[in-house]
């Protein structure tokens, strides 16, 4: 399958990745979470060629983000499955299917709505300050040199 | 620049984006956040050749994240903007720079903090539910088909 055709497909992270995302990268994480583990059911849901789906889990396993287990030792078979640093990548989905879901819906509303188990009700997630719980937007936000660069000029090795 | 160059600049966001990210593009959307907009101003900001540069402006443009404006008649010189389905990109930069700074944090911590400028608090936005307030994440939100499925598998154009 080729990107132009995921485009079309009635998935809002699809949708939204064609347009600004990794080609594959945050698929095969999205797969993750639908708790898809195995390299031969990634390929049914992608469509990829091996090449590229086996280049794309290494460097996932590489960076920590998916971990790869063995499920069948006579076949030398593995499962890929989410860390925790892999389970952190949650909220960067959900803001992008909600993007998807805003600038890139058809007439049919929404492919996928989401069930907040804890209160058991359908929820639309928002993003918020923790010091006062408002929702924020990039008009509300000031970025500020934080300890990261400062500690470096400090020391000479970046400039302000 | 080379993209393993971006990898260790003292910015959480580019060096999440050197994971799993697409290389320029949300690159170019953090920049028109900083409030760049003309094409030699991001081209010094990310040492991009102007031919990859203006294809991604160009792209962006396209699909309606940016606008471009002409600024200097005589020399045809334009201003690239953020529109509304660009500023929307925003809960998405942020949830990527707040998985950066977990996991990406050199020993001198985060390169940038944040001012929520309505509260004045130093801020760190956390993804809540918005029918009961409380944090989500993977474990506590459930997937549902939704209409834009549910209306395809009814006319027969979709399978469940």
């Amino acid at each position: 399958m080729r990107w132009k055709e995921i485009d079309g497909q009635v998935c809002s992270i699809a949708r939204s990745l064609a347009i600004f995302g990794d080609k594959w990268t945050l698929l095969i994480v999205r797969d993750s979470f639908r708790r898809i583990r195995r390299f031969s059911d990634f390929q049914k849901s992608l469509g990829i060629t091996k090449h590229r789906l086996s280049d794309r889990l290494n460097r996932l396993v590489e960076v920590g983000i998916l971990s790869k287990d063995i499920y069948d030792e006579k076949r030398a078979r593995y499962e890929y499955r989410l860390t925790q640093k892999g389970l952190d990548l949650y909220p960067i989905l959900m803001t992008v299917v909600q993007w998807g879901d805003k600038w890139t819906l058809d007439k049919d509303g929404p492919p996928v709505i989401f069930k907040h188990t804890k209160c058991g009700h359908i929820s639309t997630p928002k993003y918020v300050c923790n010091a006062c719980d408002e929702e924020i937007d990039a008009k509300s936000i000031e970025p500020m040199v934080g300890p990261g660069i400062d500690n470096k000029i400090k020391r000479g090795e970046a400039t302000s």
